[in-house]
């Protein structure tokens, strides 16, 4: 039986649940996969999470140059985040030929073309299933199981945290009382910005592009508009449409080129992903040949990120050749590829205006002009102010329209209190 | 570039769809996978076939023994069907070393072990995603994404044509003119029997539950019960109470031995799978790492299932050593494995009694008496006849206390219209 020893760089959340997998399947992995995986070491200066974890004291490495050193280590495990010395550590590891398995998308979003250069030149593993959609195998997916398709569309719900709030948000919390209990169930970092401002599914969305489309996707080109201004009243008037609102991830590739993007949105309540709630995450696509295909799971935590890292150890332990990515991994993008930024879409435009006669059909005229036809108005009442609130969603029009037209309506006759896309 | 010449046998639906894939994709596949995939020969008799796909005349093969002496052909796909001449060519391609990509479930799910036995003699390779959820690569994340967990279950709607009809029942169709529909739309064959009686998805189920439970389910141990009972006043019944009713199939690893069943259910409408309507199918598991997980997506059709051998041909292509399945592949099912025909599940029982008092109790005290609670019951107004219809769903039980508490009832004091399972 073939022997894997591993080591673990970091015992955080996840790689606390992956020395815990590890710890506990071996038997099974003895069993189901015919190999031996033993954790040979970890790296982790904190006391109090190896002792939690009962790591001996003499797995305790004191240092990456230690580990890369070991002769019993095949393969190492990334969990520390960040670009600091997680770069340095995997760069380290993988010049000495040891396979890497990382959860860390900053850094895979940031550096690919570094690491799978370095982990060629060596023959070593570069893994990185961990990074995007926690439990779920989506890379995987992507690599060896949809190939024989040409991706055009894929849309996802790919950060828990996010979602967590906008689900809590649906039923009337505010914004501000969401991410406190996200806090609080220990969903978020003390700085949610990485979350809440659509970071952290930028770097996805980097990856899982770059994979689908074959090409470098790299996270300059991704648009990126954050939840931390959406409120419960566009919500509650979206829900009233018939819609539901989600932070959608959302990948396209046409003859005029990709199109990357992450920013709430407006879905239909029938769509398969409106109904993916809390910490769940889901990825919607499309291939040519397979059609319509949903991946749903747990987007986060520790188990089910430790499902993806130690799949990829087993998977790096069966397999004595290693594939890289599907495209030239480039620093930047390659040459010849064009990206989009004024893209298509629908829109939920909501404006306070005065209550009087002839106001919808000003709107309708401003948005008229710019080539934009309303597919639904709804006028609530007025305020004590004498101002009414019209909510409109567009029939499909472009950013560049919308974000003109709005200026024309500000300056005009209306205020405008929120713009959201609607997924078309 | 790696060169790789395929030959296909049997240019149905599926081998079709393959064949145009392969023809269409091309330069796709030398772009990103680093591969030159043509059609070197395929085996179809019919000329009517390679005539509407534009097969050239010299590439039609006349027989199976040609095509294995053929060096240029390193794949075989088998999209023939059945286990006559399917089985013949697809050892004869084993034997002679070639790997082989199928899509047909009967064969895969009866002679997985003669198969893999004779691929691994001969260093072979044996694929067969498309044998299971067309598009979806289910057996690709088992065998190469979740490898970490232990599954503990499944459910899974695995056959598009009994959702097709269902989906349709529960709009009010009658059953015979669902099935017409079905037909008439090319999603069932003249003779539907392998569909609505539930073996097709028993040879799926029999094929999953092996690789989910790492050892092997032969098609025996399936319990089996299909469609063509069911009536639309219990789909109405349930939607009454908040159920959607499809077909299962599922699959159980517990203490106490597998469980492995296809039957229809009623699901609470709130379950992801009660929402996979029409031709898609899905399935939906449960891993000790990685938590609740779904696949979603086109069962069944000529592109979505050749996906899944295109797919095949890539990644056999692609790798140069080939793994089997996770499990002992044996004939029957493994020593010291036990499987449990007694499973516990809830049930919705459709009565009709006399209608008079007392009734509701004598009711309760029969199933009381058996161990039985109920959950949910519901008395319908009384016919003509002067009975009275009355649907109750049950608290967990198990199938042999529900089957004799039925026929206790049957005994004394109601005809019993209906029994249904409900999942828990």
């Amino acid at each position: 039986m073939k022997k894997v020893g591993v080591s673990i760089l970091g015992l955080g959340v996840v790689g606390g649940g992956t020395y815990r997998i590890l710890e506990s399947h071996r038997e099974f992995f003895r069993a189901t996969q015919n190999i031996d995986v033993t954790v040979e070491c970890v790296l982790e200066p904190n006391a109090e999470k190896t002792g939690a974890l009962g790591v001996p004291a003499e797995k305790v490495a004191s240092n990456i140059a230690e580990i890369v050193a070991n002769p019993d280590v095949n393969i190492i495990v990334e969990t520390i985040g960040g670009v600091g010395v997680a770069r340095e550590y995997v760069l380290a590891a993988l010049n000495a030929g040891k396979t890497v398995v990382t959860s860390n998308k900053e850094l895979y979003c940031k550096f690919s073309h570094e690491l799978e250069h370095t982990a060629k030149r060596q023959n070593a593993g570069l893994f990185f299933e961990a990074t995007c959609v926690g439990g779920v195998p989506i890379v995987r997916t992507l690599l060896d199981g949809l190939q024989a398709n040409k991706i055009s569309s894929f849309m996802g719900i790919i950060n828990g945290t996010t979602n967590f709030i906008l689900t809590e948000m649906a039923k009337g919390t505010s914004y501000a009382d969401a991410l406190a209990e996200a806090k609080k169930l220990g969903y978020t970092e003390a700085d949610p910005s990485a979350d809440v401002d659509g970071l952290d599914a930028s770097y996805k969305l980097s990856i899982l592009s770059s994979l689908a489309f074959h090409t470098k996707v790299p996270l300059s080109k991704v648009f990126r508009e954050g939840i931390s201004s959406v409120s419960v009243e566009d919500i509650r008037h979206g829900a009233e449409l018939g819609y539901v609102l989600k932070l959608l991830a959302v990948g396209k590739q046409t003859e005029e080129g990709i199109e990357v993007r992450v920013h709430p949105a407006f879905l239909r309540k029938e769509h398969p992903l409106a109904a993916v709630n809390g910490c769940f995450n889901a990825v919607y696509l499309k291939g040519d040949a397979a059609g319509d295909m949903m991946m749903y799971g747990r987007g986060a935590g520790d188990l089910p990120t430790a499902s993806a890292i130690v799949s990829d150890i087993i998977y790096a332990a069966t397999h004595s050749e290693y594939r890289y990515s599907t495209f030239k991994n480039t620093e930047k993008e390659e040459k010849g590829v064009t990206f989009i930024d004024d893209f298509s879409s629908a829109y939920y435009v909501r404006l306070s205006v005065e209550d009087r006669s002839g106001m919808l059909a000003k709107i309708g005229s401003v948005l008229g002009k710019a080539g934009i036809s309303i597919n639904e108005v709804v006028q609530c009442g007025a305020d004590e102010e004498n101002r009414a609130t019209v909510v409109l969603v567009t029939h499909e029009t472009h950013e560049y329209a919308i974000r003109n037209a709005v200026s024309k309506l500000e300056a005009s006759i209306a205020k405008v209190k929120s713009v959201l896309r609607v997924a078309l």
